[in-house]
């Protein structure tokens, strides 16, 4: 069921077997393991997800390398409903462990929000990351070409980028490195820092033994149109030409709620989890970008199904198999006269 | 490229940087990859494997619950081979490891038969397995459920089970566990062994326990009519009814073509892998079904994705990283003379 702040009372009082944070790849996935699982789960999704910005999946079976990550998710979603699942627009503000089961706190609407807190036995975090962009005083500007020409993922979108004129992006010294990676698929390397932090002296001559020049000129604007990159403008006037780009400015991770659990073990921001995407809290999973390993759609979509199976037999294990006889008994008839 | 017997002599020069056997959706998966990596890579795809079977894939996210193994197998082939990808319709008959790549003997054709080896410097075994299904004499009859109302995966289609009368088809003793998990999806479960083995009294007294029928008369053939079963003929003139039913009579595992191998670490049939599924020979990767863990599509999806992340980044590693100045350099003209 979608529930909102009208209807969402009605669920205040279940027991969720599990609840999710976050609805995009992974966080969906397991929605539909799930209810496909017979469990009570409800999805909370935020909005404006990592996957909502992707334009094209162009490395996922079965569907076209054009697809939109907001078509998959609208349909994921349709399909966890259609199972079973609860769905609900909010913001995951805060957990609390109760031994046997969490406390979720959810934030549902902007303005003049209302606060709702939902029951879980396990904790799903799906809750991911999202890409940091370079910041122009006209954000218009970098939307019109982030996830298109101007890519964040290199896995993705490194084979769109071949032999062409393209730029990185770096927030940090540390991330110009992915310079020496880009280039197994294009050598034609322009290397920006946007003015927001020196290079030293080494990583200058091992930018310069490759040929890859290097910028630290504020960027001022993409130039470009119909979301094909053509060049930048920078600061003080100069431009270069570029036909692709990858920003490599690090990632803000969506898991402030996670903070306050004690047993969670982080590799940094990224959760620490088992073969089945469980972390060392017995109760809590994490799937996708949230977890140690590749950002990528297939591997959230099977971190869901692992995860989602793990709960799957921890429950069912619990219980005792369901026995023909009980069924076949024919329930005591109400006497007529109770109605 | 598509390759047959026509035209694969092309080919038979090439040092493939994988060679990939087996086209399912593990397999094409990581075809998928690695084309996108740039890497050149074969894959080797016998026909009729698991997936093909598959009438409906109702828990990946992304695609219509409706849509069968086939269509899916057909759309990632395209994009294989979009991407550059070779194809071959061949059985992978032996593998021969000559220290710094392998050698795969494919046949070709089943009437008067090729033979041709390829060159590969990984290996990514994606055969997977084959469900073991009860012989009847009119296979036919088989067929006309198996994958519709007679399924092969709990997992898969526990959920389209729900409270319906189930029969369970065991190939031995321990097969009939899974009744005590099908019992999640529904108690009203009959134990078909098909005359194959005996039952211990353990087991009888704790299916009699849960309520669970037994029995131990071979079929004759199922009864139903487009593909929805409605029940059991025994051979002795018998019937039982039932509206589903769970094959669990093993599977046979595609490896033959590894056995020689002695650095490969095996569990029961069931390759060992580590996170990005590669196996302890370390130029040797397996990914779905015939690796350890889940047979799901969503699983064996992000297999591919990891092996081939994993081989792109071993043969990545080993290059140098591609300096713009160098191929600024105009290439030394051809003297006109030389034409």
């Amino acid at each position: 069921m979608k529930l909102n702040s009208q209807n969402l009372s009605q669920r205040l009082d279940t027991l969720y077997d599990a609840i999710i944070a976050g609805g995009g790849m992974g966080g969906l996935s397991a929605a539909i393991y799930l209810a496909r699982y017979g469990l009570k789960c409800l999805v909370i999704e935020k909005g404006k997800g990592r996957s909502l910005w992707m334009q094209e999946l162009r490395n996922y079976v079965g569907l076209d390398p054009t697809t939109p990550g907001r078509e998959i998710l609208r349909h994921a979603t349709d399909m966890a409903l259609h199972w079973g699942a609860d769905y609900l627009r909010g913001f995951v503000d805060g957990v609390t462990d109760c031994g046997d089961h969490f406390e979720v706190q959810v934030k549902i609407g902007k303005v003049n929000p209302t606060f709702a807190t939902f029951k879980g036995t396990y904790l799903i975090a799906a809750t991911g990351i999202i890409d940091i962009l370079p910041q122009l005083e006209d954000m218009q500007n970098v939307y019109e070409f982030a996830g298109y020409t101007l890519h964040v993922c290199m896995i993705c979108d490194g084979f769109d980028m071949w032999d062409q004129k393209a730029i990185l992006i770096a927030g940090k010294e540390s991330q110009i490195e992915a310079a020496f990676v880009l280039s197994w698929f294009t050598p034609y390397i322009t290397v920006l820092t946007h003015g927001l932090f020196p290079v030293s002296d080494e990583m200058k001559a091992r930018l310069k033994a490759c040929g890859y020049p290097l910028i630290e000129t504020p960027i001022a604007r993409f130039l470009g149109e119909n979301h094909q990159l053509q060049g930048v403008e920078f600061v003080d006037g100069t431009r270069i030409e570029c036909t692709t780009g990858l920003i490599n400015m690090g990632a803000k991770y969506h898991n402030h709620y996670l903070k306050n659990i004690p047993e969670l073990t982080w590799d940094g921001e990224n959760l620490v989890t088992d073969e089945f995407c469980q972390t060392t809290h017995p109760r809590i999973f994490a799937v996708g970008d949230l977890k140690k390993g590749l950002n990528q759609v297939a591997i959230a979509v099977a971190d869901g199904c692992l995860a989602a199976t793990k709960i799957w037999r921890n429950i069912r294990r619990s219980c005792p198999p369901r026995v023909w006889a009980e069924h076949l008994v024919s329930p005591t008839p109400e006497p007529a006269t109770a109605q």
